[in-house]
């Protein structure tokens, strides 16, 4: 018998609680053990659960427990968890996340302290087992890139918008339907997919960057024209965690994409999530499944516990010995190189277009595509270019918005074929 | 130093013999060790190979060769297989096989003669990690179904028919791009995507079942009139390997299929694989790539070295011990329960559709769709039911067929939503 312990026992932790016991004999078939859960840990113990499990509020009753094997850790946040993380690493426990956060801060270190399994398959993409792809399916891989729709919230809000909703009608109805905060930004800024991008990157990649170190960006300048050009051009307008291979250098970035509309990642809708990986034998592999929900994301954090009661040896991160021609290097946020659309309001004049037009010619961006409409109160032009580094266009974009007849901010999607 | 022999030196065995040199560093950062192919085992010696290994034509130099850890099966085919592969783990062998007809027919004997590590991710859909996702990422899941587009030939096919070219044209296209062999039964009938089928099935639900147990039809009597009923009511027709738990039965099949165009699986073009899996708990994933080629399916193979070489543990069809509640029952051909699509050629005489229509009622079945078509020679009915039963429907047939206006036999496609 293996006896866990589970700190935090909210929607995710009930899940597991319940599926240990409801598929009880599945998982001891596969298991060939009998899984048991010993101790929750929560914060408030009066508060009503749907579980029958010993409860305490002191997570040491857990950490230091002798009979606990496996510690299973579903609080969120970051500092108090990597405190009850370490906690348990020191007792010799083996360790089971689904806490994003706690790994996009402090997996390295995680890494470097502990020699017994640890496994964080719900941490990204919840159901989908996207970290066993990378760590292990795709291991004779040097990774191309990485391409994931990795955050539900957006991915349906960007979906309704194609149909017609306006932005902030349908982070309305995300809101009502539980898919987004009331403060959203940690789902629509693109940090929660940032979170994400991390863990995938340095399975890639072993490089260890933290989010302040990358692009991100959001969906929330998004504007239904934006489908437009999107419909018009053969694109589909989704919220990409990009990170890509480029000799050395690594590229890892978050924001709003136009994929090519024959992509099989641009054919995915509402609060699913994908993840395109490509390899450099393999070619494209693509996972698909729900990014969120209790019970999916219980059915990662209990294949881990499997897989650690099987006598789990992956190692974390999946190196077990650093690259000899030693590590890459994450690329400049400056330097990254794209295609990209703008959308530029200006008002009606001669000589709008000659005037932008030569602003793109003297920082070597060339134009691809362009379309002009007639908005309600500017004209808008929304164009896209050819590959070009990102400085370059943010020098355009600064010398454009000081244009007289400029009359908004000018915005930007990248765009990836 | 990890030393391996490779059985069968053909496209797949020249690439796993490149790939581990060409990604030597990232394969050991991942393995921790050094991975060197000792010896190739080989049919003819005097064939010109695109390799630099030590080649013999006797398969002992490699399953007694004290110095090599993992036997390596590329060969292909039966019962030599079966020998070479016992043989290797009769000499306390690893085993890595990429071979679906050897797994088809023996995977339940071979497990139980091994303790160690027997990995074989590349047998089903080549580079897409399909074996592990089963085995364990979806491991605390009962398994509802798994749906499969595991044979690229018959999707290539497919999809350019979907576009117009009638069969014949386009078998012979996908000959002349060595999509299909000259005689293509193997992969037009169905055998091929059974051969994968029967190896997922076992890792869901443990089932023995072998190749002549189980309903396999091909795509060789679809015809361009199937793609337009298809277009008009909203589906893709897919030759789909399909494995469905029904209580305490399970339904094992492969058959082109009419799958609602909204789906992922419907989505999947040209000669792509891909799997979808609903999970009791996480619902549909999905895992999309290259189903076949030389260093895809090297690139599972050597995904599966490296999990040796880390200490793989997982138990070969996923399971430590036996379900408690008793195995699954494969059920019988004729009690398969699916919605059907018929083809009925007819003359054109009065009365014809009421007599049809009386043939279905007396089976209990009842009619979704109709579509009917002018021909060349004959009209053609085209028609879907509801859930019906396989032996109704081989009723209704058979009598229909006897109606003097029905000029061929009527065709079948069964419908999945």
């Amino acid at each position: 018998m293996i006896k866990i312990g589970i700190v935090g026992v909210g929607t995710v932790g009930e899940s597991v609680v319940k599926i240990l016991e409801d598929n009880k004999d599945i998982i001891r078939a596969r298991s060939g053990k009998e899984i048991v859960v010993k101790t929750g840990v929560v914060r408030n113990l009066n508060k009503e659960r749907d579980v029958n499990i010993k409860l305490t509020d002191n997570y040491l009753d857990v950490t230091t427990d002798d009979e606990i094997d496996i510690v299973v850790e579903l609080m969120g946040g970051v500092e108090e968890a990597y405190k009850i993380v370490k906690s348990a690493i020191e007792n010799g426990k083996s360790v089971v996340t689904a806490n994003k956060a706690l790994l996009a801060y402090h997996r390295f270190e995680l890494q470097n302290m502990t020699d017994k399994p640890f496994e964080y398959e719900a941490s990204v993409a919840g159901g989908i087992p996207i970290i066993k792809a990378l760590r292990e399916g795709l291991s004779a891989n040097h990774i191309e890139s990485i391409k994931g729709i990795i955050n539900g919230t957006c991915n349906y809000m960007l979906t309704e918008m194609k149909k017609g909703a306006n932005y902030d009608e349908i982070l309305k109805v995300a809101q009502e339907l539980g898919y987004a905060e009331a403060d959203p930004t940690f789902d629509v800024g693109g940090f929660d997919a940032a979170h994400k991008l991390l863990i995938l990157a340095s399975i890639a990649y072993n490089i260890d960057a933290k989010p302040d170190d990358i692009l991100i960006e959001g969906i929330e300048n998004i504007d239904t024209i934006d489908m437009e050009f999107a419909k018009e051009f053969g694109y589909e307008i989704k919220l990409l965690g990009i990170a890509k291979k480029d000799g050395e250098f690594i590229e890892l970035r978050v924001h709003p994409t136009l994929v090519p509309n024959n992509q099989m990642i641009s054919k995915v809708e509402g609060v699913m999530n994908a993840i395109s990986v490509v390899g450099d034998k393999v070619g494209e592999t693509l996972y698909y499944g729900a990014g969120a929900g209790g019970d999916a994301t219980a059915s990662a954090v209990i294949s881990d516990i499997i897989s650690i009661v099987r006598g789990s040896n992956a190692p974390m991160l999946g190196y077990k010995k650093p690259l000899e021609n030693g590590d890459f290097k994450l690329r400049n946020r400056d330097e990254i190189k794209s295609k990209y659309y703008l959308r530029i309001a200006v008002s009606d004049e001669v000589g709008v277009l000659e005037k932008i037009a030569s602003i793109f010619a003297k920082n070597s961006i060339s134009i691809s595509n362009f379309l002009q409409k007639q908005g309600n109160e500017f004209v808008k032009i929304l164009l896209s270019t050819h590959e070009a580094i990102e400085k370059d266009i943010k020098n355009s974009i600064e010398e454009i918005e000081k244009l007289n007849f400029v009359k908004k901010p000018v915005n930007v999607i990248r765009i990836e074929e």
